[in-house]
């Protein structure tokens, strides 16, 4: 019996204290070697920056570098452990975005959960990168938090667990389309989760023209006119889905639903409910590591297409795909935005990675590994600057 | 005609893009890497730490990492030049602090020159790190902020353009008072600038029992007895210097002085000054690249012993020496204080790396490429715990 990968990260992280390493990418072996590194050859660079501010995004490590900002409030499934807890996360996260995009990840976790001084220390550190991932922050105040740093920081932010997931999702959405032969204007979704995910996702596809969702949290199907007593985000979103004002459970939501996008916990989903959905249906389970629904239920029940975040089963809807490639577009690019139009192109590039002859119900999302993905997002993502 | 070090630093920088490089110690090759480094194995790690936090300096970045922290107000010669224009002096220092001291040292350049605001984005970000350098802070705040951040952090804080310079001033003091045959309360010293390396020496040399000390500034030898016309920092200090009120010019205050120490600017020390100075005077010019007087001058004026921070010249007195034993110190005990007790061991340690054979009036300073110097301050810090 081979050690479990629990017991591995453990030995891992113990072994090299940690995950990461900042290495210079010069050699000091000699005094002359520390005049060119350090100083007083180090004083050009310095001068050169001070004629022209923009050259710190070619000279110095805001070139490549971003910072994966997290209050350790919503960490994987763990929840809200605080910020040393959430570090390794944090590590694991930046050592994929090395692997894949070839980005130099600066993991910070914060010791504070307050809105604004989370925006004003990620502002403060800001001319450091080139952007900026937040990772791991609970909603609601992580849409405040993305929205106001978006208006008030001259480099790219981006939420991964919100944006991250929605361009994955649209990227399945869009392949499942083509499958079941149907077009954006005329699917049902149903989003099931209204935390940080869902509420993106479901933004993200009405930005895509996909106007038919209904979106379901604990108390049931999210309707503008349950009034305040819903959550003030999911009124928010309540008043953008949901055109016929619908009550009801998950359930009744999915009556003739095409898509189910499930971001909430494992289990939720009943097999039986899946014969009521519409012709070819459409499952997305993601929550990890128990989906919604297991793949081989979802199937026997009648499910067209299955996906999950899981690696062990077809159609893998992992945000790998997405975020090297779009932080690769932007630093290359030097954006200082990342847009709906930016994250839709992904999106696109992501599924036409399948071509028509490849696409089948198992086969719509490419493999995390397969070569090309970064450079393929990259060049969508600068293309839709 | 080789090319300039400018130069040299210039094109290494663009043709790498900055200086450093954030990388996974883990290989990711197969979609069972993706489950240790990442998700599930990762939670194993946060899990641990939610038991028990302190395990942070054990599991993750923290037990090996440190940021170096700028508003970019006082750079090298450079001045007030903002977080951008500083960021090539921080990663030329990570550089060093990599190479000496194998400490993961971030560059956090700040958008902020406000005291409470940098201290209040110091705390924030202190769980990812295991000790905090504040660089190139101009003073009179660096002061404050140094202050507040060791009484309010749970990591260890250090200024190094304050106390690097001082430890190297303190050692350089020990080895000169070998030769000179004088004990620490027989010397009087005229250190030349209030800034905060004058003001750190001068603090650090009261601590370590040299207490006939006159600081002197662009207006004098500081005196208490001129009060509030005084900078506040400067009243401090005068306060705790210059027991017997004296007024006058840098030219009044090195009458009878043993040792000169200068962090001010280039020349502003005559050779005829020195004739005045008591027997066997010692120089430390310490303005870089252009020392208070050159050390061939100074020879020729009487002085014994010269050094400055320049590789060119003998006795280099370069913080370098100091600051990667000290962070290798705190972080290999967990340290979450830098003592005064611990930088006098740590400038003791330096010092005693010149054998008794081996000094002369030219040879006081280790070198820093001598292979064991890191290792050497570690261990002293270590045991001044």
């Amino acid at each position: 019996m081979t050690k479990d990968v629990k017991e591995l990260a453990l030995e891992q992280v113990k072994q090299n204290g940690g995950l990461l390493s900042i290495t210079p990418k010069a050699a000091i072996n000699l005094p002359e070697d520390l005049s060119v590194v350090y100083t007083p050859g180090v004083a050009a660079v310095s001068s050169a920056i001070v004629e022209n501010k923009g050259l710190a995004r070619e000279l110095t490590m805001k070139k490549n570098t971003i910072a994966m900002v997290s209050d350790g409030s919503a960490v994987l499934g763990l929840g809200n452990i605080g910020p040393e807890a959430a570090l390794p996360v944090m590590e694991g996260k930046a050592a994929l975005f090395k692997r894949f995009g070839n980005i130099d990840t600066i993991p910070i976790v914060l010791d504070t959960q307050d809105i604004d001084e989370i925006i004003q220390v990620v502002k403060a550190i800001s001319p450091t990168f080139g952007g900026i991932n937040l990772e791991d922050i609970a909603a609601p105040r992580c849409f405040e938090i993305e929205r106001r740093l978006m208006d008030e920081c001259a480099i790219p932010i981006f939420h991964d667990d919100q944006n991250g997931t929605a361009i994955v999702a649209l990227a399945a959405t869009f392949n499942s389309l083509k499958l079941i032969g149907k077009s954006r204007d005329e699917i049902k979704v149903v989003v099931n989760g209204g935390g940080a995910a869902g509420i993106a996702i479901t933004r993200k596809f009405l930005a895509a023209g996909i106007h038919n969702i209904l979106v379901v949290d604990k108390a049931g199907i999210l309707n503008e006119q349950e009034g305040t007593s819903l959550l003030p985000h999911h009124l928010d979103i309540a008043k953008v889905t949901n055109r016929t004002f619908v009550s009801g459970t998950l359930q009744d939501a999915l009556v003739d639903a095409d898509i189910f996008i499930g971001v909430s916990q494992g289990n939720v989903l009943k097999a039986e409910w899946i014969h009521h959905m519409a012709e070819k249906p459409v499952i997305f389970a993601l929550a990890n590591p128990i989906p919604e629904i297991l793949p081989e239920e979802a199937l026997a029940a009648g499910a067209y297409i299955v996906g999950t975040g899981r690696s062990d089963y077809p159609n893998q809807m992992n945000n790998v795909l997405a975020f090297p490639g779009i932080f690769r577009g932007v630093l290359d690019a030097k954006a200082t935005k990342i847009t709906d139009e930016m994250q839709i192109a992904a999106a696109v590039a992501i599924a036409n990675l399948i071509s028509e002859e490849e696409l089948t119900p198992t086969n719509i999302m490419p493999n995390v590994f397969q070569d090309n993905v970064t450079q393929v997002v990259a060049q969508a993502v600068v293309k839709a600057i």
